[in-house]
């Protein structure tokens, strides 16, 4: 039974434990407890050993577009993400995820909940170790175009996926957004959903260009529905009230954003008991605005995850970026008082994602009986010496780069700059000189 | 005369070189070119070679503290920052320091613009190869304090730094803010640093605390004059008014912060020719709010400079998050259309740092007979890759540790992990068990 060793373990839910030992046995944790004299079989000096980081919403399959689409606002920005996407094929899709999954494992990411389009992260996520939930986009907001062949497609790509799930990977939908999916759609989603217990993740009020459409049919999305002869009945409520009059969010829903919310739509959306992710570093790209996470924190019940979205508006997949930067964008623009501390955000990318995921009875704590899914973040480098206190210097000061080992179900899939189950070489390779924005050499 | 290759060179000012190099003779830059075929001495491929970075505003002395003031408002924090103060001698605020600039060189900054107290920082500079000013910092607002004490007492710190100073490393002095240095001080304080040409660093307009005190003779700062008989006329007009009313904006002069300013406020710095040093992050993590970079960026003339401030407020001196948090706050927090582009924060990050500190002509571009001040950025990483055009993957992808060489006056002072000026295994050792917030163990 391997046993880790490092200055600080963060059970997380549990007080740090100062001079901690993990030990492992098989694919779960066994013992969580302060250290022993004597050897252990990995001691990992001055660091933390803490669970896996959770990142709640991304689109890995896009990580190679990283830089594809800068200073642009929403509108503008996904129209271009839309343009840029007739130039790859299913080759490029997964050489693409694939960057995104040597990203996340050596940034400390274990589990992520991957919206797909092209339907290439099942056997990326397969191949790689990590842990997930593989939510299949879906997209019909044409009148002209049946639900009958968009639910008969959607449905075959299900039963692909599913023959790729395991224990490990498991498969979801995502009704793409209120602006790309239709009422009657939704009508049609949602019934099969649920009777699949398929979850379902979808993107929620990220815009104002999303509640411009919503609440006064208006603004550059209606403009573009007019334009192309898209019906479009304006319902003149928000976002969140549109998408719960639709039955979109439910206990299986992670309702992704929620940036435009009243205190009118965090009650709702917490009385249908979705899960919200929260995508700071992607709002502030996109000019979205901040989210109310403190009102979201302040609401009982709700449960809430960090997410670092797609490289395409952030243009990492770096969650201790993500945690700092949600701190310091709730700070710069509200009062002192209501920010969240260094710990909640630590909490929420780790057992928060994990309840939002319902998987925190098996992963974003350390504790026996859980899934051996664990990270050592270095302490020991200039810039986190001294780590005076383990939330604060995660938080203010780490970076993804001070992962020194990821293990996922008991497995090392990364040390030290080395991944264990993906081509990295080959991968970066393929992803330097595959890609190109249309129109450059 | 060793040439440096790399994918690309960014000489700033000018357009990108696609495949270039830069060749050193000496200290100073020989040629900027597209790359010639034949071998070259080091050739960095998939990298950005680029001026090194200017932090225009730190506190290298305060890089140990790291982490021992978290989740406090800005008066709360100074308080909490001057009572940790009291627990070192000149021997750890050295290590300190030291730590700092090793910080520094491993993450590309060449040259500081740095406030001391203790006064250690002249020799750490001078040791460590960095280019800079610093600041020596004065303090003096209570009226029984005689200011030809104050004033005969920073003169012999100034005569003693001016020993240690060079053509790499020249001396100023920072007298510290409004709330700490009273006007009969100024007056004293402006005139000899102009007599000794001296430059200045003052921090202004920082806090809404210290808004409250000029305006209004109220909030914290005004309740603790009270408390202990420190006599405080109250102005009536903005910080940024006040301190030119003082004398003390000058050509010479950082203003650091300018976070609470007004279009007068600003129109009245630009008059006044001094320049303006953007903390993004240590602004939101104080809750001091978000300055108005867009305004300083339209108004013609007016010299912009980027700074990490000290980790005690930030908590890294890492000048690529630095521009990153930068260019996002403002997204996050105003109309996207007036946010900086990437572009922009590199430039302030290089050019706009060196004329601010009025070395323009020796640092800050790449050019014949400029200082060889260099790094060299790796974008062969997962995290970074495909780097698709060098601002943008600087500015939204890269990080402090993605930094493989730094070169200052053609001398190589860091590369891949390696410090060649600083016994760094010591300095960190020392960091690593000399300092602890009061009260700990």
């Amino acid at each position: 039974m391997p046993t880790l060793r490092a200055r600080w373990v963060l059970p997380i839910g549990r007080p740090a434990i100062e001079n901690g030992e993990v030990v492992v046995a098989g694919h779960v944790i066994a013992e969580v407890r302060p250290a022993r004299s004597g050897p252990c079989d990995l001691d990992l000096g001055d660091a933390v050993l803490m669970p896996g980081l959770v990142n709640a919403h991304t689109h890995l399959e896009y990580t190679a577009l990283r830089g594809f689409t800068e200073d642009l606002p929403f509108f503008e920005w996904i129209r271009s993400v839309v343009q840029h996407k007739t130039h790859f094929d299913e080759k490029a899709w997964r050489v693409s995820a694939q960057l995104g999954a040597l990203e996340c494992l050596a940034g400390g990411i274990t589990t992520v909940a991957d919206n797909t389009d092209a339907g290439v992260t099942m056997e990326v996520l397969a191949a790689s170790g990590l842990r997930g939930v593989v939510y299949q986009e879906v997209f019909g907001i044409d009148q002209r175009e049946p639900v009958d062949g968009i639910l008969g497609a959607l449905k075959t790509k299900i039963d692909a996926h599913r023959r790729l799930a395991s224990d490990r990977v498991v498969v979801g939908i995502s009704p793409h957004a209120l602006y790309t999916v239709r009422p009657e759609l939704f009508d049609a989603l949602i019934p099969y959903a649920r009777e699949q217990g398929l979850p379902i993740s979808i993107h929620v009020a990220e815009s104002e260009a999303e509640t411009m459409l919503t609440e006064e049919g208006a603004g550059p999305f209606a403009d573009m529905f007019r334009a192309r002869g898209i019906q479009w009945t304006t319902p003149e409520v928000s976002p969140t009230q549109y998408l719960a009059d639709q039955g979109a969010l439910t206990r299986m829903t992670l309702a992704v954003h929620c940036v435009q919310q009243s205190s009118g739509d965090i009650a709702n959306l917490a009385r249908s008991g979705a899960a919200i992710v929260y995508c700071p570093k992607s709002n502030a790209k996109l000019g979205s605005g901040v989210a109310p996470l403190p009102q979201w924190l302040a609401t009982p019940g709700l449960r809430i995850a960090l997410g670092t979205d797609s490289a395409l508006s952030n243009n990492t997949l770096d969650m201790f970026e993500e945690m700092r930067f949600g701190l310091l964008a709730q700070r710069s623009s509200r009062k002192h008082a209501t920010a969240p501390t260094a710990r909640q955000m630590v909490e929420l990318a780790t057992l928060g994602g994990a309840r939002a995921l319902g998987l925190e009875h098996r992963v974003g704590t350390l504790a026996p009986g859980r899934e051996a899914d664990l990270i050592a973040v270095d302490m020991s480098r200039a810039h986190t010496t001294p780590a005076t206190e383990p939330y604060g210097a995660l938080v203010f000061a780490a970076r993804a780069g001070d992962v020194r080992l990821t293990m996922i179900g008991g497995r090392v899939v990364y040390r030290d700059g080395h991944w264990s189950t993906l081509d990295a070489p080959g991968i970066l390779d393929a992803a330097r000189t595959g890609f190109k924005p249309a129109g450059q050499g």
